[in-house]
């Protein structure tokens, strides 16, 4: 298909598409003519993808691109492919207090995690601000929060490890992690409605 | 305090204080002469919130200040307040395919929650972008997701409920349920880092 198609089908104006196309984040068409390029259902799938980690992620372009070069790697080593991929969705917020927390928190569930892993600081990070803003009774329940969490990575890695091929995996971790954590924040809401309903309602529907 | 120290406590510029007052963010302070005005512990306290709903929370000051005018209702209805709250820091998205997918949803887990929702829409919306990239085998898995997502709403009602006074329940849902999620998100990256350790690392670390 030509570019006007590509751009129709996965709902991205051609202005974007040349952008991603000079940017590297789209791979090239081949070329039909000197200055005509033809283009498959890939493209379509990952322009796709660029619009779910913009819209849903809400990342960054610059980050969107790394992970993309990641994947375009053939064969990376799983555990460390998926490091980066899922570090890249972290924040890296430098040193911060907190981290003796995340520490013991680690040391209790009997994780193994990098000592420089960002998500040690983006935890750290959220910690902080709790206690600035006097919720310690929330930190006091961390220890739940930690097991709802080791619950969903088991699922997120049942389901990677399943996938098999190498680029699939870190393909499906990249989707996962960052649809995956809108999924979950979504999920929460509703759950959450429904548990409020149950305990708190005081006034009837209309 | 005056507004210099203010701003140097709660690590928020003079100039972002007083666009705060302008908007009705931050509650005015005691007038201690015609132009000058005194703040107190609060105000301190409101900043830090505001802070955290900004940089931890991501929202938009127009959220952030509807937010914080439910807050600053005296003895709401809980359901209603806290509906507000959390509905307010979920994707009002529009209709959306995928809404009969969270119907069934909704339905095999026994939740009670509104129709109009909007976390029902925000689900929805991240259904239909992981089917669009052809993750069908990661919503195979969405009531485990789910399952964890009850947990997690357990803990945040059950924390909720502790808090006994009105005010500070709705402030610990908003806290709670913005720093909550990155918190969540955070704790899913060490989570997984653990697991994908134990299941796939080939080489081991230097």
């Amino acid at each position: 298909m030509r570019i006007a198609e590509l751009s129709r089908r996965a709902q991205v104006p051609v202005p974007t598409v040349k952008y991603y196309l000079r940017e590297g984040l789209l791979p090239p068409g081949e070329l039909s003519s000197p200055n005509q390029a033809r283009y498959d259902e890939r493209h379509i799938r990952r322009l796709r993808l660029i619009r779910a980690l913009l819209e849903v992620g809400r990342l960054p372009i610059a980050t969107i691109k790394e992970l993309l070069t990641d994947l375009d790697q053939p064969n990376p080593d799983l555990h460390h492919a998926l490091g980066r991929a899922l570090n890249a969705t972290g924040e890296a917020t430098g040193d911060v207090p907190g981290s003796h927390d995340v520490d013991e928190l680690i040391a209790r569930h009997g994780w193994q995690v990098d000592e420089h892993a960002p998500a040690r600081r983006a935890v750290a990070g959220v910690i902080t601000t709790m206690r600035d803003l006097g919720a310690e009774d929330l930190l006091a329940l961390i220890d739940e929060y930690a097991r709802a969490a080791e619950l969903i990575a088991a699922t997120d890695l049942e389901l990677v490890r399943r996938r098999g091929e190498p680029e699939a995996v870190v393909h499906g971790a990249v989707i996962g992690t960052i649809l995956g954590d809108a999924l979950i924040a979504g999920l929460r809401r509703l759950a959450q409605e429904s548990a409020s309903a149950k305990l708190f309602r005081t006034t009837p529907d209309a």
